[in-house]
């Protein structure tokens, strides 16, 4: 029996998950045509399924999904992988707290992206969810590790899921696919609202120690537990 | 027979309404993911109704609604409320005209909570609806009466059913679910609208006694009698 | 036979077009909750069909809509007409050869008007449909002749099928309730690329001559004949 | 056998892909109403399938798309095919790699265009797609072919598959009509985060290799070989 045989039930499941999420990246507006992609580890295996190249989110199925190990080698698949697919190998490698990762280009995220600037937290959902600055990761050039290496770097440095690669886009994680997700669509929120707020004036500060707070409880006692 | 037995059919009313406006939260774009709810006082009981905790708007029914004292106990209901309860149930405690109580994180809203600053009165549709300019409240801590009471006090210093809640969001009421809903709605057009207003320039002001006249002919004599 | 009677085929065939119509001021972003509006003369009658105040759009029938006179006294229905009856029956009165008139809030355009100034001329899409600046009129009193005056004053000084009412919000007018939406879903439209423009500098502009011949040739080239 | 005889198959197979492309401008907010176009050459002949005029989105059919020779002339159909019917045969009687045509007001592609600026490179998705700055071509009056001269001179000096023309809008061509869709797509995507990101400061610059390495690579190894 291969590794593939008994890892099949976990392996459809995850490829079932990972194709579904896609459209919440399309509900929430993160993406366009086919710019954006979301991988989540299989547990217990040295494997993670990521979302097949340029192919349309209404095309996607789980069939269509592409199972890579860690180095990002496709290991049962017909379609080619997201050219996205050595950033994310690298950042499982790297740290084995994330079970998942997605990439958009959510366009107020990438503004600030565009910019090399952080997003200065704000406001208290940017408290909640990021506990602190959405930090920039470094421009990285394509074709070597610099960009799953510019991930891991800028994340190890901050609480926030979520990071800005500087000039590209967002690069979130999290411990299961709908957590990353869930960075990615909260990134852009906060992006746009932060965005705005500084069109007209200055915001004004939240103190650090409430940030904490926020991070803590939010972490903590929201949601069903 | 108990409490919630008399009020059994009322409550289950509740549940529904509830459950289905948080629709109209979606409809209009004033949340993503989870970050926002609609609660409703149960008529002739000192109980509200409010959406879970975490839950995704998808995934809403009646049955998992929290019913809740006026002191946020829950009172039945298998999922854990809102975390925005205890600050939902001090309005209801201490203002006997709110039916009802919705929160947003909606982006041009938050744009102005993030700078402190009130929306000022330059449109005729904040005249009809907010009467006034629509307040700032507080920055609030979290985990005791400090938003409750920052919703309370800035409500009662207005004609405007919306507070901005500093850089934290809308907090909306109403005699009726529906009502409060329409507000936060509202709430988040003018924001917009004179956020875009003051991209380019000055709005020009509206006298103070149009703005009266606006405000008492839309709350008496728009809509159906 | 009442002129109800030799009317009932046209009355009923503008109820059914007047109600249908309102989906495109949705479908467009042009208007929240109820705040927005559709009217049509019934032609050869001096008669005309708007909406219900303050009935959802959701909720909307050929039915409920309302038949008024021309001077906004109820004619046919069950329902209050929409609070703006006034303003569009003194532009039924005033303007024989508009056949129909749409009032919206859409944000872009209210931005404009909150600030009191036309929106200048700077795409061939405003050549086009509007033949010029697109007319700012004035803050206008509630509960006289005073919105419905503003109106018409304002159209006949330009070739514009739409005015933005100080503070106020957009009156589109047309020969068909086709044309009249129309015009309001491109007055959004000119209101927000227009309003981007001059965001990050100075548009250029179009010559008159230019906008003369576009105007012409899309006033009687474009389409089908 | 004349040459439609002997072509029937393929024009209809480029009705309907022409006809069905539509679907994707209104899906990410590129035109309203009427305002904008997609057509294609049939492969193997002097001949281009175009939308009619002023037909709405919803009534488009594969059977009421105009079928003309390369100097505009309708060939085959009941309508009058799009006002933008010159410009478009002019660019496919020059530019023989051309396979499709797209013709937006995609409103933040609008604004640079409005200002007669184009969009800097500063973003990976724009080096990706558009190896470098999206030309804007110049103002072009209406009724001879400086449209379609305009256009084809601004592509031949550039890379980039879509061009701004000033206070018009973007036409972007590809060599299948999917193709086309896709950069009039990515076009707006681009304008609006580069326009976001002008907002608030200096967006900064991608090095010209870097550039070249990411379109290299984009227009290569992307998607499915």
């Amino acid at each position: 029996m291969t590794v593939l045989d008994s890892a099949r039930g976990t392996v459809d499941a995850v490829r079932a998950e990972v194709c579904a999420l896609h459209a919440e990246l399309v509900r929430y507006g993160l993406v366009v045509w086919t710019a954006g992609n979301v991988s989540a580890r299989v547990p217990g295996h040295d494997l993670f399924v990521i979302k097949p190249s340029g192919v349309s989110y209404d095309d996607l199925t789980p069939e269509n999904m592409v199972l890579c190990d860690l180095h990002g080698t496709v290991v049962e698949g017909d379609h080619a992988p997201s050219s996205d697919t050595a950033a994310q190998a690298y950042v499982y490698r790297h740290l084995d707290h994330v079970g998942a990762v997605v990439h958009t280009h959510s366009p107020y995220a990438v503004a600030w992206a565009a910019r090399g600037e952080p997003i200065p937290v704000v406001t208290t959902m940017c408290a909640d969810e990021f506990g602190g600055d959405i930090p920039v990761g470094p421009f990285a050039a394509i074709g070597d590790d610099s960009i799953g290496r510019g991930i891991v770097d800028t994340l190890r440095g901050s609480r926030s899921p979520a990071v800005l690669m500087q000039n590209h886009g967002v690069f979130a994680v999290g411990p299961t696919a709908r957590s990353a997700v869930k960075a990615a669509v909260m990134c852009e929120d906060v992006a746009r609202s932060v965005h705005l707020a500084h069109q007209l004036g200055r915001p004004l500060p939240i103190p650090p120690d409430a940030v904490d707070a926020l991070h803590d409880r939010y972490q903590n006692v929201y949601g069903q537990r």
